[in-house]
């Protein structure tokens, strides 16, 4: 019924949600960029955080495929009244919608929402728990760079993993598609328990890039270093920033992936 | 043309509106929940008060009828730059809107557009005045309950009715139907001339209760205590907060509604 | 592709633009608003400023037209994380869209987006440069209004020409199409280098509304008296409000337009 988390989903399954999605992204670039496929349906987007990105880009997804969307955020919502997510919950299940899309600063969020309403439930993030799906569409942009092929490949993920739920999402993912997944940041920025992730840790670049077939940075929010979570900014660029000189150290041609919006320096 | 205030329908035109609704009301549990009764319809929702249900409704019943809909709301809109609710009109009615749903912090602010626009008004609340939908909903929702009857029924209404346009929309909505109608607050909690209301006014919730076949809450609103009109809240809540022992009191099933966000303890 | 100021239209092309808009300014008025010409285009409304009239007129526009459009606006975008003007455009075209309509307080903005991107930029007011399509609507209701003539008509375009890209753009415009256009403002609220512009300049409002065939108003921003541009408010009233008896040095039957929010008094 929802999508809350990569864990949920087999091997088997993720092949066949980037199979569809590959047909579903050619109407992309078609003259009439509309599809029936969820003519009838209300997808209502639940953004309780700003998003420019995945927000137009459910909305302009749901459509293109013909559903209704409904955009609900904090501004302009009940929830600056005091209203509990409960209450919203029920309140929206009221207007009977197919797909609740919703994304929220408390990890569990969305799974809180699923086991209590019947429609589906798509998890576009929760505090730093998991964003399945970036990490689906990740999958699906280094497939088409690799050639239909995971199995083998080297990616790195580079910067602030302790507070990104999109590094979580990915590692996992990734892992169970057969890539190889390192991780490389600063002690501070590493989440506590990555021992057991399935990645390999570093938190030297120069080791950590060697040889890799996929880069992909996370954004650091510079509130980190108020937090004392960096001493300096300009030694985190130092040991940190992905130059030309240190990309030379991957395989060649290896690709450079960045969520956004992009740290520049 | 307008839908301004319940006064203005007769108790045959509201049970044309919960007749028809009824057949719309289907349409929500359909697969594809989409007819098209207002194709190529405009519809502009006004909303100069944060809400949550209200315009998501609007929105929702707006294109599932298979009309356009377009929210403008304070924040972004050109009443920031000091234009005046008359030049906003003439703007709007220059777009050739079918209907203007409006929801507005003075009362009056949906008659004085119907009075200078060939459109369609409807009123989703206006300041202390009305809030005609939200009574016909509330009537609708009784008249399930109630196995089509509303005549000899009785319902209380408890809590800020001072302040609430959805009491007094319900007031007359219900007593046209035929429902006696109980309100329940502390003194200042009720409207100045609510003797000459169509209703039994009470204070004291134990005797307001007794026998009622619904009790409708209100929503306290946590400023009015700062303005003076409740010395205590937790006093209020011993006298006034329905809970399990109190609805005891009342007939064997009765329902109890509130119109959100809830007022917990 | 684009449509970025007045001066890339010739004169054919502005009477092209005004006949096709002649045409569908028919659709309005019907009961079913909705024609197919851009069915599955997906048009999205890039705006950085506040705006009632021209977002909710590019989305009426779109919708009615059978496209999908999409708002994003600076609260709840990612510009707010200091992402920069180029990666938004990058994200944005990547969903590929057909049209972005940007409005923006960055005089080159539109352009900026032009060259970069492969979709049609249209220019919804950049900064104090260029407003083309309140240019072309200003000259589609002088059309109207003066019988399809517009050689040898006289404009008098009044008040704050300095910071007006609305005046800007309406002088370009109305001189290609054969108007003779007066400006006239207090010295302070004149741009630099005006005596280039093909008008004529004045700052007496009595000699400068003599004979002409309309007058179009231009909305003062009370921060500029604060900026010092405006000695006193009320000065500027006696010498530049139009009133009824300054009118009646105009034409009999002159067009007063004014592109709004009204100055009053």
């Amino acid at each position: 019924k929802d999508l809350l988390d990569v864990t949920q989903l087999s091997k088997d399954e993720v092949m066949h949600l980037l199979d569809t999605a590959e047909q579903f992204h050619e109407i992309n670039s078609r003259p009439v960029k509309k599809v029936p496929t969820l003519k009838g349906k209300s997808v209502i987007m639940f953004f309780s955080e700003p998003s420019t990105r995945t927000k137009m880009s459910f909305d302009m997804a749901g459509k293109r495929l013909s559903a209704d969307t409904f955009a609900l955020g904090k501004s302009g919502s009940s929830l600056q009244k005091g209203e509990s997510l409960k209450d919203t919950a029920l309140t929206l299940q009221a207007m009977n919608p197919d797909i609740i899309v919703i994304r929220d600063s408390s990890s569990g969020a969305a799974q809180f929402l699923a086991e209590r309403l019947p429609c589906s439930i798509i998890n576009a993030g929760d505090g730093r728990h998991a964003h399945p799906t970036q990490a689906i569409l990740d999958s699906f942009t280094l497939r088409a760079h690799w050639n239909n092929q995971f199995e083998g490949k080297e990616l790195l993920i580079l910067g602030d993993v302790a507070h990104s739920r999109v590094a979580r999402s990915n590692v996992l993912m990734l892992n169970k598609l057969g890539v190889k997944v390192r991780l490389c940041a600063p002690r501070t920025l590493l989440p506590r328990g990555v021992d057991t992730w399935p990645a390999e840790v570093f938190t030297n670049l120069d080791q950590a890039i060697k040889g890799v077939d996929a880069v992909m940075c996370l954004r650091l929010q510079l509130e980190r270093q108020q937090a004392g979570l960096l001493p300096d900014l300009s030694e985190y660029s130092n040991t940190h920033c992905l130059t030309r000189r240190r990309l030379e150290e991957a395989k060649p041609g290896a690709l450079v992936m960045h969520p956004g919006p992009m740290n520049r320096g």
